[in-house]
C-alpha cells in the first residue's frame, strides 16, 4: 500500500503547482497526475458536469491503484470533494480547506480576498469555510474567468497576461485586503504578476502549496507514507486528455524536471 | 460530537505550550487538560510505567467524553501513542511527528539537533522519524534531564535556569546545527534562554505548536471541528494530580488568561 502513488487530478495543468510542492515536501512519494486539458476550463461548466468529469478522472486513477487522492483543482473540490470522499475507501482531500485555514492564520486586519473560477466563486465555499472558523473576517470574492485560459495556452507571462490581470483585479485594489487566496491551482503560475498588481503588502495564499502539508499529515496519520530507508524509486506519471506536447512543455518548465513523461488518455467514453 | 472538548495530556504543565497555540488557532474549540504533576517528570521512568500513567490520563479524559486526544508530551508520545491510537475509536495524535516534519522543512544544511527528556531521547523516535522521511540529515540528540524540573518548579526564568541551560547545551554548540527541535513540550517556556545559548542562526522548532496545525487538519478531515457560526461558548478545564495553586499560577501566566480553573484529581488508584 505504502509504495503506491498519490493521485492528483485537475482540469488541466494548474494542479502541477500542487505537484511541484509535493515533489519538494514528499520526495519519497510517487505521483500520478491527470489533467483534463481537453475539457478545460471547468470554471464555467454546470456543477453536475464538473462532478461527472471529476469522477471520470478519479476512476481512471483508481484503476492505477493509487493510495490517496488529491483534488488539486478548486472548481472540482467545490463540486465533488464531499461526494468522492464519502464514497472512496482511500483518503481524499481537496484544496479549499487548507487555503481557508492558511488565510485565517495570515490575516491581521480580518480582510481576506479570494480569486477563483466562476464555479469556485459561485459555490461560495471559501467564504463558508472561513466563516465556519472565523466570523470576524470580511471576505470578498472575485471570479477571474480569463486567468485559466492564459495559463493553459502557455501565455502566462506576456504583456497581454499582465494587462488582463491588472484589469481583472482592479475591483480588489482599494478594499484594504491584507490576504488574498489564489483560489485556483492555475494561479500560482501568474503569481509574480498578481503580486505586482496587488502590491507587496498583500499576502498571497497558494491553496495548493498549503494542501501538501495536509497531504503529508494525512499520509502519516493513516501510516501510508513511504519510508525513505526503503530505497524505493519514485515514479512520476502524467496523463492529459489534451495535447501531450503542450502539457509536456508546461510541466517540464514548471516542475524543473528535464522531461516530464506524459501520456494521452481519453475520458468519459 | 463536534461540541465535545479536545483532550490534552502531559506529565505536568509542559502541554500548556500546546494549549496556548490551540487557543490561538482553534478559538472555537473546548479544551480539557490533564497534567500529571504529582508524578512528573516522566523522562527518567521506565517505558512500561509511562505507558500505564498515560493510559490513566487517557481513561480520565475519556470519562469526560472528549472527541479527540492530543498526547501533548514527547515522553508519553514515544511510549504510548501507538498503543493508544490503535485502541481508541477517536483520533489520537502525538507531538513527535509534527516536530520531525517541521525540522525537515526548516533545515538547509541537513544538521538537525533534538533536545528532550531521557525517555524521549532513549526511544530514538525523533531520529527514526526524521530518517524515515529524509536520509540526508545528520541528527544529533541530547537528553536534558534538568529542564523539566526547572519549569515545573516555576523557576524557568531565573539565573540558575540560565546557568543550567548553558551548561547542558554546551555539547551542541559547535555542531553547526541550523535547526533544533524542542522535543519536550516544557521547553518552549525556556525558549528565550535556549535561543540565546544556541545563537540566532539556529531555528528552534516548537513541537507543540506544530502539533496544533495537525490537530486542525485531523479535526477537519473527520468533520469534528466546531462551527463558529453555532455561537457556542468554549470551555477550558484543567486537571492536575499535583498542587492546584502552582498549576494555576503557571497556567494563568503562560496562557494569559485571568484565572485558569484548575481541579485536583487522583489517578491510578
Amino acid at each position: 500500500m505504502k509504495k503506491q502513488a498519490i493521485g492528483f487530478i485537475d482540469s488541466g495543468v494548474g494542479g502541477l503547482t500542487v505537484v511541484k510542492e509535493a515533489i519538494r515536501q514528499l520526495p519519497n512519494e510517487s505521483i500520478y497526475y491527470v489533467g483534463d486539458t481537453a475539457r478545460c476550463p471547468y470554471g464555467p461548466r454546470p456543477e453536475e458536469q464538473i462532478l461527472a468529469f471529476t469522477w471520470q478522472m478519479t476512476q481512471f486513477l483508481l484503476s492505477k491503484d493509487i493510495k490517496m487522492l488529491v483534488i488539486a483543482c478548486n472548481t472540482a473540490t467545490a463540486a465533488a470533494l464531499e461526494d468522492i470522499k464519502r464514497k472512496l475507501a482511500i483518503p481524499v482531500i481537496g484544496v479549499i480547506l487548507p487555503g481557508s485555514r492558511s488565510a485565517i492564520k495570515s490575516t491581521r486586519n480580518n480582510r481576506i480576498g479570494i480569486i477563483g473560477t466562476e464555479g469556485t466563486i459561485k459555490s461560495d465555499q471559501y467564504k463558508k469555510m472561513i466563516h465556519s472558523k472565523d466570523t470576524k473576517s470580511i471576505v470578498t470574492s472575485l471570479a477571474c474567468p480569463k486567468f485559466v485560459p492564459l495559463v493553459e495556452s502557455n501565455a502566462y507571462n506576456n504583456a497581454i497576461a499582465k494587462k488582463v490581470i491588472a484589469e481583472t483585479l482592479r475591483p480588489l485594489k482599494n478594499m484594504n485586503l491584507d490576504t488574498l487566496i489564489l483560489g485556483c491551482t492555475h494561479y500560482p503560475l501568474l503569481r509574480p504578476i498578481i503580486q505586482n498588481v496587488m502590491g507587496d503588502k498583500v499576502k498571497l495564499i497558494d491553496s495548493g502549496a498549503e494542501t501538501v502539508n495536509e497531504v503529508s499529515t494525512i499520509l502519516d496519520y493513516f501510516n501510508l507514507a513511504v519510508d525513505s530507508r526503503d530505497n524505493k524509486e519514485t515514479e512520476y506519471k502524467f496523463y492529459t486528455t489534451g495535447s501531450v506536447q503542450m502539457f509536456e512543455s508546461i510541466a517540464s518548465q514548471w516542475l524543473e524536471i528535464e522531461k516530464a513523461t506524459v501520456e494521452h488518455i481519453k475520458l468519459g467514453l
